[in-house]
């Protein structure tokens, strides 16, 4: 018998066999989730009205057999098995990056009791249902009682985790959606931004021209700008043979695995953007899970890395890419053949211009990328207080609207346009919001690296080359599934460690001279 | 403690819990295979090409999955229990049926060894793309090996489920269908039909006089079609609220629960008649599921009796009404209304007699009323000899060809157009034929009934008036779920067990007079 072994590389054989065991279980506990997101994307886009209350007791029961795969106690033993083999661990292999990140995943699962899985299921499932009322009301009232009780819920969620040495229990639950995300780590990059920001949009206020909003308020038609965007996305990168775009009241981006990904968007007959935006946004998740590993499929390996991540992926084909200059100067000519005397007299530049207007406002996803993070720094800093208890629940509309006015300028009018706004809060999910700008900044210092490794990269844009950008992310990032951390992924695509210096550089380059400021 | 208790109506309290306990077992595995049934809806539907492998491992996944619960010792455990309660079982109740339902389903699932349900998914699946392929190229020789073995495979199966005391193995498959069905009493049924049927055919072909078939040559655009398919189907009574049309390349009916009904259709520029026919025929299907009772699901007393039933419902919209002068009398004006210009010249008569042309084929999905059930008689009667042995399958096209001459008067001219046309044996499905037949027969005979129940129902549809005949089949049939078995059902709807008079009545009171023969 010769040395020779490929798989895994180093380790025992018995390691291997063990290890084979185990992938085999993590990938049909998989199997059996990818079922659950085509229905999640069946109830949001295609499901008839009738057929909420059953689908949601479809869903229940997959998640709960779901939740039996992933915490079987074999699949702990193997963990441990195949850990006790240093060599195996330290082989730097993807099979010893599987075995980490299924651990992960597995002591998340086992570390939460299924009392408290179940709770947190009902209370988020109705709080959401309460939300949903109590900002149609605008009645923060009605609402208070469901947050306190997601709270302190929430409080035992990280208690469970563990929160981790030097950290706080915010930093358990971030964890969830970014992985090794704190607290403090993510003060230590909003500081800054957050005055960079504040300053940069006093600045371009006061500037002396103001880009033209008119395009913005062009009625085109739906089923045109339909068509029309669909090739957009298609020309970007996106593959219509292993994937869908459909229309959502939200739009998301869900599917099955990366040979069958479904996005949507929304149309407005009133703003193309609103549409084209969305869909690049989408998009780019998209574009991102169908360049995972199709071997790998069902293991860390054939996984998106975190939210962080993906949302880098999806902001840098929203902006880096379909707000340039660049960009505006290919689709115009394209936009006439969809769109005719509709659109005649928008020069290429004014719909550059139409595609960067800033605006400060209430509401978070109708932000531009200037105003955007603030709303996001505001969520973060008031469910970190909400979390750490300093802040009662009680508290959060006042709270909310004194940061509104310091960070925005502006005076919010009612809580259905405050703090009652977002879903994320009434689903239990906290932690989850600082991953929005993480992806912004992250956007920004890859399309930094992938200008240093493309030369042309951006005139490019201007003849519909997309394929060089797709290509580098893929290689970069998509095809490494969750081998490395969001952070080590960052300094090895990059160079360093996410900073907001490339994405302060970027908004500044561009919207400065728009605004004459 | 009184002695009075609603539920079950009968029995101990302790046959109560166990019942209880029996229902929540039987509706999880349900709740779990409706799952399976979206996944298959959107396979067909919505998934892109690239889906496909991924969908048939979920697939199997659910099914596996599905088949541990169903066969849960448990479920055979508390099934005795309540059996040996005599005045439970004999009570009447909906629950001492919904137990002997439970009992057939049990039994079926135990009888069959893991080892092959296994090998005759797998052998059909493999078979299925064989199928496809020789089907293409018109080569018999190539299919005949699967052929052989799912013939095989079947007889084991036979033999698993054990065949009626003197019966043969056939009605061991059929009953899986349709219960109770035997081939002895198929035959008893067919033979008299096939020779009314055949001179019938001749007569017609005889005829003084010949329906134009120029409106099914009549190009309209698809689009318009789909929207007038769509308010037809919704008139005769689907509720979109609780369902969905979408188009697919076989129509079929499907979806998850009486609420969430999926049904499709296929639409060809040239013949709306096909998408309109096979429309109404869905919907009739649909309107089964739809009336299904809500608080019954997953449950035998909320499922559907048989496909012979289902397939009575279906055949009836799409015939009895579809293709009535009445149905017709108020369908030409709407046309109008939609399709304009194109069907002007076209009076109600013409539409009538353009929906009721006669004419041999070799293509069972493309044949009229007169001659379908002929095509259906000739798959029973080879399907019989192949699973009894008295056919070898390498003698299946001779004898195919032979009887559409001696049937039907054509001469088949390959075996595309042959004993290769249908996918039902290549999926393994013997014994399923005839129920397109009786579903046939049974149409009628309901029918018959719901014209004495309902006086002027015919003359009611040329005024749109389709409520009625809803409301009786929902309240005689629908209702019902598995509390009868179709030969019970037939008794109590209309008087009398299932013959072939009232078909040959309506068919001949039809289609003479069109023919003047």
């Amino acid at each position: 018998m010769t040395q020779a072994t490929t798989h895994p590389p180093s380790g025992s054989t018995a390691t291997t066999a063990t290890y084979d065991t185990l992938i085999g279980r993590v990938v049909e506990a998989n199997l059996l989730g990818s079922t659950a997101s085509i229905l999640s994307w069946d109830q949001e886009t295609m499901m008839p009205p009738g057929g909420v209350d059953h689908r949601s007791r479809q869903l229940g029961l997959l998640a709960r057999l779901n939740h039996q795969m992933e915490t079987d106690p074999m699949i702990g033993e193997e963990l441990g098995l195949c850990e006790a083999d240093t060599a195996f661990m330290n082989s730097g292999s993807i099979e010893a990056s599987n075995v980490r990140e299924i651990r992960r995943t597995y002591d998340r699962a086992t570390k939460l009791p299924q009392r408290l899985v179940s709770e947190l299921a009902e209370v988020s499932g109705k709080s959401q249902h309460e939300w949903a009322a109590a900002r149609k009301e605008s009645d923060f009232a009605r609402f208070r009682p469901w947050l306190e009780r997601l709270v302190k819920l929430n409080r035992e969620k990280a208690a469970c985790l563990g929160v981790p040495t030097g950290g706080e229990p915010w930093d358990a639950l971030a964890d969830l959606y970014e992985p090794g995300c704190t607290a403090a780590g993510v003060t230590e990059v909003f500081t800054p931004l957050r005055e960079r920001l504040r300053k940069l949009i006093a600045e371009l206020l006061a500037g002396s021209r103001k880009p033209s909003n008119r395009f913005n308020e062009t009625e085109l038609a739906v089923d045109v700008q339909s068509a029309f965007v669909r090739t957009i996305v298609e020309s970007i990168g996106f593959d219509f043979q292993r994937g869908r775009l459909d229309t959502s009241t939200h739009p998301f981006c869900g599917g099955s695995h990366c040979d069958d990904v479904r996005m949507t968007t929304r149309y407005t007959p009133t703003c193309l953007n609103d549409a084209l935006g969305s869909s690049m946004h989408e998009a780019g998740h998209g574009i991102y899970e169908q360049g995972l590993t199709r071997s790998a499929i069902g293991t860390p390996a054939g996984e998106a890395v975190s939210l962080g991540i993906h949302e880098s992926q999806s902001r840098l084909w929203e902006n880096q890419v379909g707000r340039s200059r660049q960009f505006w100067n290919w689709c115009a000519p394209k936009m006439a053949g969809f769109f005719g005397k509709s659109v005649e007299g928008f020069t290429p530049e004014d719909l550059y211009a139409a595609a960067n207007v800033v605006e400060p406002g209430f509401i978070r996803v109708d932000a531009d990328e200037a105003t955007y993070n603030m709303h996001v720094m505001i969520r973060f800093e008031l469910e970190r207080l909400l979390i750490s208890g300093a802040l009662d629940p009680k508290d959060l509309p006042g709270e909310w609207n004194r940061r509104y006015l310091e960070y925005l300028g502006v005076k919010v009018p009612d809580d259905r346009r405050g703090c009652l706004q977002d879903v994320h809060w009434s689903m239990g999910a906290f932690g989850y919001f600082p991953t929005y700008t993480l992806g912004t900044l992250y956007s920004a210092q890859f399309f930094e690296a992938a200008k240093r490794a493309i030369p042309g990269l951006e005139a490019g844009f201007a003849r519909g080359e997309f394929r060089p950008l797709r290509e580098w992310l893929n290689k970069e990032i998509h095809a490494h599934g969750r081998r490395y951390s969001p952070s080590e992924l960052c300094v090895r695509v990059t160079g360093a460690p996410l900073s907001s210096a490339c994405y302060l550089n970027y908004l500044e380059g561009k919207l400065r001279p728009l605004y004459g400021a």
